[in-house]
């Protein structure tokens, strides 16, 4: 690729990104809008309802910039909790990273490469960027040494950074603990494999069990019941309300009749909404039974939350093996209330065994088989094989803006499209895999998302060819750094462009929300039906936390071979930094609370970014025959790795498990609080799983929630 | 190799075994031979002593087999310990395995095998033991799909008895927890990573810290002290004491005088005894400046052993992360007091990350690296080779007996010979890695030299060429089953030659104790200074358990491809089962007792072998033309991992700790028990180092038992 290319698309995507910025300050600004771009302060009734019409509300305006700036981080962490605070410090790192990384780039290596006159000017463009690159330095040149100097300190600034951050954060995470009111889920442990005598039910054992071992801490349980067919009718019967509710929002001459026979063809001619008003109350009719069926005779599963008298009690249970028999009473700390994935407890233990075992082959699946569809389609793209298929474009296809146009972002593209359908995959994934809370999904398919993003966007990029000859370098773990060395740097225009297109885009994307827009647009004029219920949504980390973490990785892998990519990346981070902050402030509603359960997924990727970076230099040293660079460049991951582990001992024990230090402390705190009754009080209901709370549909009103949610807030 | 040089074999170990048994019987009568065939029960003072002479004590008799026999398990456990049980289960469980084997083997296979008619009578001699192999099997033949069944039946009475094996040793494991009286190890953890505030000494911080926390269950600690010079001095005390001994025993006119100054050759004339007597009092008086000194104000280590009132209390605080910092007060399950690695307290934490790295890669670098030599020295038996060499040997080479010992017999001597150096090779590793324990030790040699005795006898000798070849073939896994199916079956007289030559011969060695017994004798009739001391052996866990896995892992990957060697093991474990149980009562004394912690290593073993077994068969199946059973086998390798899964849920964490319910139940057994006050007085003081213990020589007496010993084992 050629600079002019290169400038074209920087050219296209600034515009684009101005042209959102423009509209998404204008389109904020309308009220109608507000379910849009502000639908957490809608949710929590906090948004300005002016419904007035003056001039500003046309004019574009950065007002949203200098609120989202200002706001403090311990506004951030007080109005979105601590895992939001965490998002926005992956920001916060990668920003201290590249501004570092970015100044040595731009005015030390940047200059070097320039100067090294290696390539040949008569067969290149004078204006290639490979002329930026590594590339164009001589064999076995001094200046090489300044790229060696250069790895070493990047290393050691990330690894500075990475300490510091994950200090920040587990402080955080502790100060967060330690200003926490009692929560449930501190109380309260999950026990699964209930043995059950003869004659007697899982809530007796349960009962008898920890009167018998934890007699002193023990407070009470609740038993989990199977109700999947529950869960079934409570859906028929909300979307039936809904239904209702768009029928009768319709005016009365519109409201068609029925024939409450055959197909809606036979029988007698009823009215619509008569007709369903009926459906309706048998279906809920039919809940309630199975309600009561449930929670009085209904199928146990052999699972309960059990509450205790202090935080200290539910550590020790839920951390020693409790039982002779390490099958049974098997216990870990319960998620959240809300947090806690019910459907999951109707799932069979073999049936868990083989979704877990198809899901792993199946992601692994997904993961390398992706490739072929992305490559078919970028193939596609280029512009040789674009006017064999599409002869006819071959006069359109030599215009030099057109051909820049298709060479410099359509590939890009094209993979940002198909990218975008797998991380809903991915959770779902998750979901079926088995774990007993939502949190724990998104952390899962966070992971699963990573390793397909690397692999897909990195890896099968660089390697092009065969997924076997993909494959076979992993096979032959001392050819990596060579192979690596040719490829990488073949690709760095390409994820320059990358960065500049679907790095950009997405995130102005991200701002103007332009799918949840339409969506709302269609619905209030053309269904007029979107009154009937609203949930604010909360940030997807799965799909958003990879995306990131991907841009890191290119940032580090190719700070020494083509540090031009580094100023778009800080382009990239600043953007990100003020718009996430935005979003999270006024669109997305925390869904749980993990404590910054998602940073050691960070750490981990950078690290890794760091290990391959090392790689790819041994190789690059190696293959420009500079042999003594190449090997003392060796024991940087080794260090690197021993710094990891350092951190995993730590930091990392840290966010799997509090304390005891900090959990007596907190015990003792709360020892003497008047407010502990009612909250042990509260603590016996908290884990009801919501398909056994009794339903309430107000199928006339306006103005209603799902009855799951909101019980399940409670 | 031909069966007549097989049967040479055999007939030459049968022999010798015969040899060594009639030795044995013989020998072990001699009263004099009470040290090398009765130290157990020398040392604890119950051996018979008659020193009249009568007839019976020269003619063989097998009143030890009888004896040997005729103990019952409980008898075993109350006399020497859970862990010997164990390894006898070893045997119990490997005869159960390959009398099924067998059974199947020499009734099924074998004659299957021999009228499969594929091999050509022409070229190889009528009776090669290829006969007996499934190399005589015709390509496509349906009686393959017998050794399909068989593979399938072993797979799942292996598994049967693994799963009983398992089960039977935990309840044994929790049986034996239960009979305990208090030990001091169950109530106390050791606390690593003390911090200690300005002005105050790890001793009132780990005093407050457990007064703040643990209050309740809190009794005492004791913190640990840097006594490396002082173990030094100890050393050299012992050892002088030990010369005095020697001296003094000898007659007056033989103890020669020496001159007093520079080595011994200038000064004045003085008495030897004196003058040895006089530096050993300096010694001792330093010993007792350094014990003082190291207890009062000398270098603590930042380390204790705390102890608490219950084995709860104990059990909690080492399985909960204890501080907010996760790299301080870092607990652990204390070790047994004598079973205690007190050296390794005395390293540094950054000399022990780097030693930990440094064994890491020694012994991986002894495993890869030793086959070298012994793929040298086991050339060098190679009859065209050796006639090369040494052509003066060509007479002597082309006796038939002759040859066929140098063919039958030679290799696997200098296998057994090279094989023998390693075990405390990989001891010493271990002890430097920085376990606290010897049991750990021991438990991680045994690991190491299972993983090399596997890589370096079977793979070495089946991947025959370069180390580059054998490494190629792990990193194209899916042509493992293809490369072995070929070289597998090649060895298979190889390795019933070696079953017969090394497992017979060392069995018998080990029966008769040939080092120890020359080296009683040399000590008795020459030195005469054997009275001084005596230890009683312990068993070498490290060396013993691998040999005997081995042989295992050579019968179960055999089984279908040369069912011949079935028989061979059978001997060799009905023979090791019973000289092993003479040997655990009459020999070797237990020097810790693990309770059982040995079976996880014998369990992951065995399931290798499985696997191992089915990737030959899915090879063996494909070369032999028949796809579909190669296809079909490989379910039972994923079914195989799938039931190590299990166990690993099911008992492993047995094996790791003891339960709440197991350890409720016993505090609540001691709580009336009026012994405990006294009990508790004994575990404040059992976690001293016994370096600074008091010592006494007494220089004089001729019953005299080691310091370091006699004050580690109170």
């Amino acid at each position: 690729m050629i600079v002019s290319a290169l400038l074209t698309s920087v050219g296209i995507n600034l515009g684009l990104c101005i042209l959102f910025f423009t509209l998404f300050s204008i389109l904020r600004k309308q009220p109608g809008n507000v379910r849009v771009y502000a639908p957490r302060l809608f949710a929590e009734g906090k948004h300005q309802t002016g419904n007035h019409f003056n001039l500003d509300r046309l004019l574009p305006s950065a007002g949203w910039v200098k609120r989202a700036w200002d706001t403090s981080e311990d506004d951030l962490l007080a109005s979105t909790g601590l895992d939001a605070v965490v998002f926005m410090r992956i920001f916060i790192f990668s920003l201290r990273v590249f501004c570092v990384a970015g100044a040595i780039g731009v005015f030390v290596l940047l200059p070097v490469n320039f100067l090294g006159h290696e390539l040949d000017f008569s067969t290149i463009p004078n204006e290639s960027l490979d002329l930026f690159s590594i590339s164009n330095i001589k064999n076995g040149s001094k200046r090489l040494w300044i790229h060696f100097c250069a790895a070493y300190f990047l290393t050691g600034a990330v690894c500075y950074f990475l300490y510091f951050e994950y200090k920040y954060i587990s402080s955080k995470r502790l100060a967060y603990f330690y200003s926490l009111k009692p929560q449930p889920h501190n109380f309260t442990i999950l026990v699964r494999g209930i043995p059950v005598a003869a004659g007697s039910s899982f809530s007796e054992s349960v009962e008898s069990f920890f009167m018998e071992y934890h007699s002193s801490t023990y407070l009470s349980h609740s038993v989990v019941r199977q109700t999947s067919k529950l869960r079934g009718l409570i859906n028929d019967a909300e979307n039936m309300s809904r239904r209702l509710i768009r029928l009768k929002s319709r005016p009365k001459n519109q409201q068609k009749n029925l024939r409450n026979g055959f197909l809606g063809i036979f029988g007698q001619n009823v009215n619509i909404v008569d007709h369903y008003e009926k459906k309706f109350e048998d279906l809920q009719a039919n809940v309630r039974i199975e309600q009561s069926d449930a929670s009085s005779l209904g199928e146990e599963v052999g699972a309960a939350f059990v509450c205790f008298k202090s935080r200290y009690g539910a550590a020790i249970s839920s951390s020693i093996q409790q039982s002779v028999n390490p099958t049974q009473w098997v216990t870990e700390q319960a998620p959240e209330p809300h947090d806690v994935y019910w459907p999951f407890f109707s799932i069979r233990f073999m049936h868990r065994w083989i979704s877990k075992f198809v899901v792993f082959v199946a992601s692994v699946f997904l993961t390398i088989i992706f490739v072929i569809p992305v490559l078919f389609v970028q193939g596609l793209t280029n512009l040789e094989q674009l006017e064999t298929i599409f002869p006819y474009l071959k006069g359109l296809l030599t215009i030099t803006f057109v051909s820049q146009v298709v060479t410099g972002y359509l590939p890009s593209l094209v993979l940002h499209l198909f990218l975008s359908v797998v991380p809903p995959i991915m959770k779902f994934f998750s979901t079926m895999q088995g774990y007993i809370s939502h949190s724990e999904i998104e952390k899962s398919a966070c992971s699963k998302m990573l390793l397909f993003t690397i692999w897909n966007v990195f890896f099968a990029n660089v390697l092009t060819g065969s997924i076997s000859s993909q494959i076979e370098i992993f096979v032959e773990p001392k050819n990596i750094p060579s192979t690596l060395a040719v490829a990488v740097p073949a690709q760095a225009s390409f994820f320059i462009a990358y960065v500049v297109t679907s790095g950009w885009t997405s995130l102005s994307s991200e701002l103007t929300r332009t799918m949840s827009l339409i969506g709302d647009f269609i619905g209030r004029h053309c269904l007029r039906c979107m009154n009937s219920e609203f949930h604010a949504p909360s940030i997807p980390y799965h799909s958003d936390i990879p995306k990131i973490l991907f841009f890191q990785l290119l940032g580090i892998t190719y700070f020494i071979l083509a540090p031009l990519i580094l100023p778009f990346l800080l382009v990239y981070f600043s953007l990100g930094y003020i718009i996430y902050r935005n979003q999270l402030l006024n669109i997305y509603v925390p869904k749980f609370e993990t404590g910054g359960k998602f940073w050691p997924i960070v750490h981990n990727s950078t690290i890794f970014s760091l290990i391959l970076m090392h790689a790819i230099a041994i190789g690059i040293f190696g293959l420009k025959k500079l042999p003594l660079a190449s090997s003392l460049i060796v024991p940087l991951p080794v260090l690197t790795l021993l710094f990891n582990e350092y951190c995993r001992k730590r930091f990392l024990p840290i966010f799997r498990a509090y304390s005891a230090e900090a959990l007596i402390k907190k015990d003792r705190e709360n020892q003497n609080d008047p407010t502990m009754p009612e909250f042990y009080n509260r603590l016996v209901t908290a884990y009801h799983d919501p398909a056994l709370m009794p339903i309430e549909y107000s199928s006339n009103s306006d103005e209603h929630t799902s009855p799951l949610l909101s019980s399940a807030r409670v």
